[in-house]
């Protein structure tokens, strides 16, 4: 039997799961969030696969290392926990969140690959972290999906670097990947952002008559 | 006076009934749901006809048998009990559950008999039983309504047979059927179908730019 | 200082009203609600005028006669009690729920004076008292608003005569009447019109691609 | 170490900033909220900079004289001070709300600056202070954005001065302003307006079939 993953951590992070759940964000066992325990070694705590968000306690929370082996707690880390490990690696993040809302679904189908989603000119935009302005050209990259998210880490790191001053990225027809340097900054960057992409969808049905 | 239900099957459909309502999936007193008790001889838990599912007890809940005659609890079974049990016979579903959304309201209008609606490509498909990757075609029936289910049900028992792989259909203008072998499966099943319909009309009421 | 209204009612319309507040349907103080108490004499209880549906309690409802003067409890019936006797007079209704929803208001803009709105074909219009299957037209007239419903209550008697067979009617650009023998029974249709609606106004805001 | 504000207007205030985070109209830190302790001199307790208004407490809330300095309290006032202060002293406001919806949002890109939004014929309308009839035309004027309000306060004002009869102004691609002689009032209007903002989206994505 493996020790409980950090507590405090575990138990802020459970909380967040549950919110994104509240939300519509997370249904049907969908999404997976994960939070720094160390950085060297590196550590995190990771939602396991396939558990309820809704419900999601600290049990259901396993603590992995840089190659995504399980150090504490029971169950299988999720799929994706090595983008989860590759954002934290290349960005520098304390807190990766993954939600799997609506609007992330519908809007991540516009570009082709190497695409992307430009959202500008919007207060909220001042919400991500380091924008004090709301004349900010916000990229968020678009790439696309695979059930071998091993193989693909490396693409989405090269992407980070590609990209380093993004808040975020699109997976095609799956979802919003955010973080930040703490799991209350990656909290609100998610809010943001699922609040701009909820804005830009509801707006092209309207019709506009200015 | 009969003998109660189930008493722990009946909780947790209870639960799930309060669920599908607080998320407008079972306004009005509409929406059924069923359990299965035992296969041989086939028993199955199933809410009452005409009550309100916010508030949803085990006591509105009762026990019929595989001709929808009532063996345990007060209550008339809903009028559409046949179908649970044609569900439960044909693709061996532990739990059926019936709702009554917006969204597939609205997406049932869509094909005339004997056609359906094909939902492809999302990363939400791999929430269904068996589904592994969101390279996956889903194909919902969608069957005409009645008022005369046991007449019926040998009909759907048929397109059941006809697509043993699909994981729910829809009926008209009416709403939405879903199951799995147990509770907890059909209720994820139930939030990722309801999250797939729900996106396939939000992006077809938004005018595409790509 | 009078005596307070019927007490049991008074709180069952309070939890009535709190509840449709929580759905958005009574925003801003609006919004009205009234039970029969009594038939010969008529007697009501109703919301007060300008109070907060949000945190609506038993002390904010008053009991009024058959020309809307106040018996029990303290603050200013609605100023369209005379609409809410008129329907428990004519109709024989019970209870009297009228909403404030976005998709009545947007939905009555529709027709012209003398017109109305039809709901054909849908399972949830067997929600509505008496309607035994799906294959049911529901005429919803639409009347002019204005702010002298005394003056305007003997012409809703007249339309609810001339279509007796209605469960509801919209106000332009106002909202939604309803009613049912019982509380229970109006709530229940307040939720199968406004679902009705809502579905009917997120259709028209869908591309179609049968 | 600075006395706390005024703590029951304090207590007042967190609880409509946890009202307008629960509805979605202040994600992510956004939204900013004040109500007036005195008028002579002039004193309000405003929420501080940055924090998260799901969890607003009275702790969050500093009171500032009419230069914007902390007088009780820690904590940086919003960066909007100045406009809650320029329209307390223009307008006569007891309480000014400010949020950032997703219609005001969408809404406010309409009209280029010195324009507005016209919003005429809605029984809601009778929710703003003063409006007796749905026969009213509201014009909210939008302003552009800015990161520099204390530069920007006295345009505000003077278009406050310009429109005495509005009830609330718009910001382009940033949120809503609004305001009331209690907090309460205020509270009122923003649902009303909020509200009407909503309606009028949601109509323009509508095909009409009059």
């Amino acid at each position: 039997l493996r020790a409980p993953p950090a507590p405090r951590l575990a138990a802020q992070l459970a909380e967040v799961g549950r919110l994104c759940y509240s939300r519509g964000w997370a249904f049907g066992t969908s999404g997976n969030f994960s939070a720094v325990v160390s950085r060297e070694p590196l550590r995190l705590v990771i939602t396991s696969s396939g558990v309820d968000k809704g419900l999601l306690t600290p049990a259901q929370i396993v603590e992995i290392d840089e190659r995504g082996r399980v150090l504490a707690g029971s169950g299988k880390p999720s799929a994706e926990a090595s983008l989860h490990i590759a954002i934290a690696q290349t960005g520098g993040a304390g807190a990766v969140l993954h939600t799997h809302s609506i609007w992330s679904t519908i809007l991540s189908e516009d570009a082709k690959d190497g695409g992307g989603l430009a959202i500008e000119g919007y207060e909220m935009l001042k919400g991500l972290n380091g924008v004090a302005t709301h004349e900010h050209r916000e990229w968020l990259p678009i790439i696309e999906n695979t059930q071998d998210w091993v193989a693909a880490a490396p693409r989405v790191a090269g992407m980070l670097r590609e990209f380093p001053a993004t808040h975020g990225f699109l997976i095609r027809r799956h979802g919003l990947y955010t973080w930040g340097a703490t799991l209350s900054e990656a909290q609100r960057q998610v809010e943001i952002l699922e609040f701009l992409l909820e804005a830009m969808g509801r707006k092209r049905g309207t019709t506009w008559q200015p």
